[in-house]
């Protein structure tokens, strides 16, 4: 029984009279408790586990960067195989877990939740050589556009923009196959990581690129196209929320912008609702935009004056 | 002795001259000593310790979410008792580490600072069910405010709004029982973990919600009141710091926003000094503030132009 | 073989199919191989290594605040000695790794990388108190400048600032010593744990504070001066990117901003391009600045209407 | 993806030939298949889990002494009943598994073998303050028994026989209840801790001591009556074993001694067969005994003489 | 809340009926309180952090094998004031906590206790240059003694007899100067280790060599003299305990052999009771031995005829 | 920096005086330099990274038993060809180690130390599939010879003679391929966790069964045929070690016995010299035996009488 965190022992130990508050809280949780589950204890996703298999995934895409130091052309292929079984297992059940909190859950037998974690899994997997891809443009593309970066390798280990994009591109695919609760797990580990909040229903083309990307946050409907570039604090986001008569937010409408190819958005821009940045704009730093502009507009924050 | 970090050995260990290196940082030390600590080493609080103990806390008050996956009726009052008894043992003895930097520690005996220590923390465990009250309404406001959410367990497992808040809910009580170092250091490790910046003194109500939330940061003399929901990198800042005459900073006055029930604040929005906006208002995102406004205004940025 | 991960087993362990992912993957690695490294494997820094190493060095330097808590009068040397050689120890493997993507790696024997590895090390131990001077110089500012802030141990274990600058010193001084692609790696992890992104090539003075930090950018070639502050969110970038005929960007021209002695610059200013804030300005909050300012200026948005 | 122990890296990274060598373990595998598993992949219980599950249930009975320093009368019950939840959760997993090794796998439905696991897991914990019971008459029996015992506390964490003893309790049972293959592996973690060796078939009464124990063997089918002493190197084996007329060995056949009441036997004494140690004997060390001897007699070895 | 062993889960975690049980063990706790403590809790030392202090003690004695591979000119020093310093600062810890067993705790407040461990610490530190030589001697006694060993690393890292004698040297140490409790703690955990039983009461002269050793005991009053060799399974044993009248032991009386200079002692000798054997004899395997023997004698077993 | 190990601190850490004690140890080591290493500082083979290394290549030998729970037909290859590569590059590492106590290490430069570690590690991994064969012929060894064994998984998980004889398979290995230093602290870990002492020269025939095992030591230039059957206790041991005439042992003598097939020798015999015991033969337990014995002997202790 490991105990590394200091507490007062031996006759120090004092009373705590916690007796009213643990019957507090046990009240307090059933008062709750119809909110937070219906019948059932459904097992949560784990966080741990999600970054293990990212990580994983990670390796088995890219395993001279994200892998083992001493991989040789002996032993590349049993390294990946060996990861990606690995990993591939992990995930299965992880996303079993995220089904239960994703699909009506009182209408699965819990043989028929294996059944479908199995082929969302199998899926996911068979995509990964498409995401690698993927990848490999949006580090070309970083290699391209900061003239900072020095090389593919510091593309990949030193730049937020890169971890961000890895775990979007996971996150979107495993919204894309039906778990959509597990995918804001890995999305949000990115954005813990990163500081860039990347919604996993964003639909984003290749040759992407974010530099320094603290701030930035991309929604669920947005969709942006090839050999777009941001910078940090962009905000991709959504004007105003449309309710019900009663109130109630209506979930699911397309309330974030378009962003077509070969656009730049400079650090701190926030452009808002379902407009359209046409192809090859640019868009300057600290602009607000809740209009569609033509393809080729350059839009530019007025200069502020010194006194 | 383990020591994974890899080193060069053997033959190759080689000789550094550290010896006049260590010698000029320990002169150094001596320079510096007296701003350092007056009289007799303190022990510091762990940020570890209080990593931990957070965690404690977020198990004994919501089990299912942040507790242990097999939890049952048989089975969550031992698990609660237990997590509980033992997280408040670890906070007293961080408490009395606290106290040494809060308090003026000159005049106060061990055995004085011992007692002061179990009084604080025996309030705080008290405290706990109206904590847990407060942090469901936290949740349920969420739901309510984010199109984009599906369920509680998202809310509680991926949103950095809720953690920032839960972080600030425990730091800020702390910084209410009279441990305001303590207090800091757990509000910069929800700073840490979520981008989000909350200074203990600030006094918030009832089901807040912040979206996103990378770059907010809300001030020690803040005050929030019920159901207000902000963005990214929303700013709850001071105007200017009065100095007394020779340049020294008067530190604790009441130098940041009043935000009135049902405020919406947008995301980039810099709200600075001792203002009120009125009940009811909505800030649009980017705007810089520095007025007071009516109940039920809104504030919107002047839009940009495409050239 | 430690298994934490929960995966399916036994009779449930499914089949996956995996043979033609891996033979993708293999075919794309191939395709990828000419980016990636030029004939002989290239041992990559370790991240994990080099937080160690920082961890250690900030040890050395403030072992009372970073080190161990029971430091005496007696123990205090062994424990800075023992800790600053072994981080030394340790620091040049990362130095010899990071030489391989730094330096032209074709022209340099293993013998003579080991050689220069060792003298940037030594160069670099012999440079730490001096480091250390600047660093209690940071420390003292951010103690006058907030006032928030009550004591040296809070500015050390609470502020975010503090850790930022922390890496940067030791990131810049790597860098100057000709280890580029490691000294961005010190400041990546920086940046992952402040959201505060300062690229290491940045200049920067003494008693340079930034308060609350996340979202601050600081680019490659900008030059700050002695007691600067700066808020959360603040860029100091480039306005626009020098490319040559065939759109090749040409990397390391001076392209950020020279900061002078004594200015403050509040949250959320973007100030880009190679110009110069004179000593003693003050830039406010979400300026956008693109032009010099002389001396002793005061730079403000026009603040927006109620509507 | 974690990696400590060193490894050649980079240019010195071999090639090993490794491919015939796993194409002759796979032969090697395939042969020997049909001996390892019939059909289906079972799960192994795991020593790991078993060795967590050990210390459980003992912190469960001794909180005191095998728990956590810190329990109060305000505490002790919440830990002992998180403690024990925790642990049966975990015991019945290996239950489980272990059933796949002990009983007919092929008759037996995943369900049945839940249900059986869940059934002998409710026993084994119903019976847990019978174990504690004669427990604590062993620890008062090993201080009533050694002059060089000092103190229950000495006898619970010094004593490598209550260590056995303990293990061995615990093995008995899961043995009387169906799973003989989980009960090996909990005396064999035992065994390797202690030295002493004891068959989890062994019936041993209350009030035994095993002093300094290395090397003790006690076989499956032993009996041992109450107030039992014994020292160093005994063994309580198998004369000869029973074999059919084909040479296969017949298995279960009571073929170890019976030793009753009140017996004491010294140090390197061998005593095999089913033969009968009569109540209250003394046998002396290095004794070879193989025929049964009357309650009250003292059997002892010729002296050897110098020359 | 780490959770690595696994469990039964979501809608599969049973019931257990546990609520019967932990009341029981309470009833049983209650009943035996009487033995177990009177009136306060001790913290009881831990097994954990004394194998962390014996390692530390050793790393501090014999750097270069049992320290850090690393260890230069310039370095070792360092490397050994820390070590040493942490060491000492937690066995003084631990030295009070076995001084609530071993001492009268009712007649000694904690500042007395405190005071207490401290001197003897401070002795026990004292001391440590002492013990290294006498760890010498017997290092190069097993060099002399073994035709096997081939180096004096050898010795130190691959003998089990170099660890036992390392852990008695300290234990014996511990309980000379009056923490008999925390003594027998570290022999037992060489015990464990080693296979090899040496009662911190022993006293044991230098160039002290046991070759493989499992099974060895040495009792609490043996006295063993220069030059003193031991094979396995060797015991220098109590032959009887003198009982007071009403039939409890008598503790402390001197019962174990007295073994003068340069004898040999083969595998599997049994000498039981406070005899002398003379110096330079040799006692052959297997022997049962309870008289003295004067110097320079042999004593054999009588050899077995084969049928 | 981590420091779990509970410490007196702040105002009460003590001031140790431990100046004159590091001073004495200096002395001490500097007195001892001699003996210790001949002119360069030499890495000491890993105690950790061995077990790391016996346990990866266990895993790769026997997947299912010692490697992942969770293996397919799809995924083993992988992670046997994995496991492999990994183990032989740690092992690599090691065997150079090694070396530099095994040979002459003056006159080998680093790079033929390496170069050798090289052929010597290719050599062992070659050599595995062949271990692989003899351990599954002492595995069926210990099935057909223990009539409490119930399959073999129970001998591969349960039994501390099926441990030491695949430590010892892999230690005489290496001792064969001219690491001998490597080779005993293999089997030295082996003997710490079983109690069963092997030296590495020990040439030990397939099907080979070492039952209960505690006590066992089988000396170095022992050699046992095929099917040969061990109990508890056993020794193979050496009778006197031949000197020179100043008294040196002499070193590598054929000294222990030789066993020929088929012989089995009960628990706790003890066999000397270089004597053979002929084929066939059976020794009973406790024997003590110095002279050779024909084939199909049986040799047995005359028994005690009780009094």
């Amino acid at each position: 029984m490991k105990n590394d965190i200091p507490e007062p022992a031996g006759a120090r130990a004092p009373h705590w009279n916690l007796g009213p508050v643990i019957e507090e809280l046990r009240v307090s949780r059933e008062a709750t408790h119809n909110i937070r589950h219906h019948g059932r204890v459904r097992e949560l996703p784990s966080r741990e586990a999600l970054t293990v298999i990212v990580n994983g995934l990670s390796a088995a895409l890219f395993p001279t960067h994200y892998g083992r130091p001493n991989l040789t052309d002996e032993s590349i292929d049993y390294f990946v195989g060996d990861t990606l079984t690995t990993t591939v297992n992990r995930l299965v059940e992880q996303v079993r877990r995220g089904l239960l909190f994703s699909a009506q859950p009182d209408d699965a037998s819990e043989e028929a939740l294996v059944q479908k974690a199995g082929a969302i899994t199998r899926d996911f997997a068979a995509g990964l050589p498409g995401i690698r891809a993927l990848l490999v443009s949006d580090v070309q593309a970083a290699l391209a556009g900061d003239p900072a970066a020095t090389s593919v390798a510091e593309i990949m280990l030193c730049y937020p923009g890169t971890i961000a994009i890895l775990y979007h591109r996971f996150a979107h695919r495993l919204h894309q196959l039906g778990v959509p609760f597990l995918a804001r797990l890995v999305s949000d580990i990115g954005h813990s990581l990163t500081g860039i909040d990347i919604h996993p229903g964003a639909r984003i083309g290749g040759s992407f690129f974010i530099d320094h990307g603290t701030g930035v946050v991309i929604g669920e409907t947005a969709i942006i196209g090839q050999r777009v570039r941001l910078y940090q604090a962009v905000t991709l986001g959504a004007k105003r929320f449309p309710a019900e008569e009663n109130g109630t937010l209506i979930k699911g409408v397309a309330r974030h912008p378009i962003v077509e190819d070969d656009v730049v958005i400079y650090a701190g821009a926030t452009i808002l609702g379902r407009i359209t940045i046409g192809a090859g704009s640019t868009i300057g730093g600290n602009v607000w935009l809740t209009d569609s502009v033509a393809p080729g507009s350059t839009v530019s924050q007025a200069q502020m004056r010194s006194d």
